[in-house]
């Protein structure tokens, strides 16, 4: 049986809340390429302009929903299929979703690619492309240097692989941009793909 | 350094986009309760009615996010937390999630929705409360049938524990009412709470 009261109410919602497009923008990358600094600025900006946005940082959402998981290649390749999931639920629902994950395979990220492809959702790939050196030199969070002092192994780019984009849809050189100009490069991606 | 160009067709953007609130409606129950029959079909109903919705059901989640992980208290709990997780990210950004999900532990339910009150999400409890006879009548699954042929242990409700929800927002007896009866009480709920 249905309530009438309640359908009335749920007939008073704005029918424009399915009308933005989601997406989720796949930004791999080295370690202190910039990743998570190009996401959170342009999701700042796409935020101020109405847009549901969220940032999927690869080593915070690893905490959430891959706790006990490691870095070996068979761990890394779980978590970045979590991380897939995650996105093409969100972008599926009308989010633009900036994932900033490591993700050195090309096998886990054309995983993430396909499904979004089978289920018709926009997916985009950022190759985040600083050198190693520079990576090294920024070194956000101390790992290059961990790994040279031997605390650490398997940083992705020195000592365990990084396979690089065969196909990216965008190839953003960081060492020679300015962060606006990265972000700007984004969302003209965004927009010549008609999503924004 | 900003393109004006880019800047233009952002702003081109519907701002309608941030209207709806989202939620979570979390439903709890022994297995063959009614958890996700109910769901879906108050999915159903909500997205008639243009607005983003999401089911996430434990089990189905579950091959995403916790392949690996059994049935252990610990698994168990870590499942729950992932699900909560995944559904604040999506209530957050609009979408009304309905999760049906067994969730027999007040304490993983509470976490769940303690860090949605931290967050400010709106989270709603449904108990979905037939009793256990008319679930193992049901037995949708052939869970019960298992457990008693002596091929599984550890079933919800009956050699494991199920914690009654202490205060959940709603309780469904549905064995005592229509599913459409029953889809009316939850979008009666969501409507007092003003998430219609």
């Amino acid at each position: 049986m249905s309530s009438p009261a309640v359908t009335a109410e749920i007939g008073d919602l704005p029918e424009t809340s399915a009308l933005s497009s989601g997406a989720t923008v796949w930004l791999t990358g080295l370690p202190s390429a910039g990743k998570t600094t190009v996401a959170r600025a342009a999701a700042d900006r796409l935020r101020a302009n109405g847009r549901r946005v969220e940032v999927l940082d690869g080593d915070a959402v690893r905490e959430h929903l891959s706790a006990g998981l490691g870095f070996s290649r068979s761990d890394r390749e779980t978590n970045i299929s979590r991380i897939g999931f995650v996105a093409e639920l969100l972008a599926r629902n009308g989010v633009l979703v900036l994932a900033a994950v490591i993700s050195p395979y090309e096998s886990a990220r054309s995983e993430v690619r396909n499904r979004h492809a089978t289920n018709g959702v926009p997916y985009l790939e950022v190759h985040v492309a600083a050198p190693v050196e520079v990576c090294s030199s920024r070194d956000v969070k101390g790992l290059y240097a961990r790994q040279r002092a031997g605390q650490i192994r398997g940083l992705t780019g020195v000592d365990d692989v990084y396979e690089i984009p065969a196909e990216p849809d965008l190839v953003l050189r960081t060492e020679s941009l300015s962060l606006g100009e990265s972000v700007d490069q984004v969302l003209t991606l965004l927009a010549k793909r008609g999503l924004l």
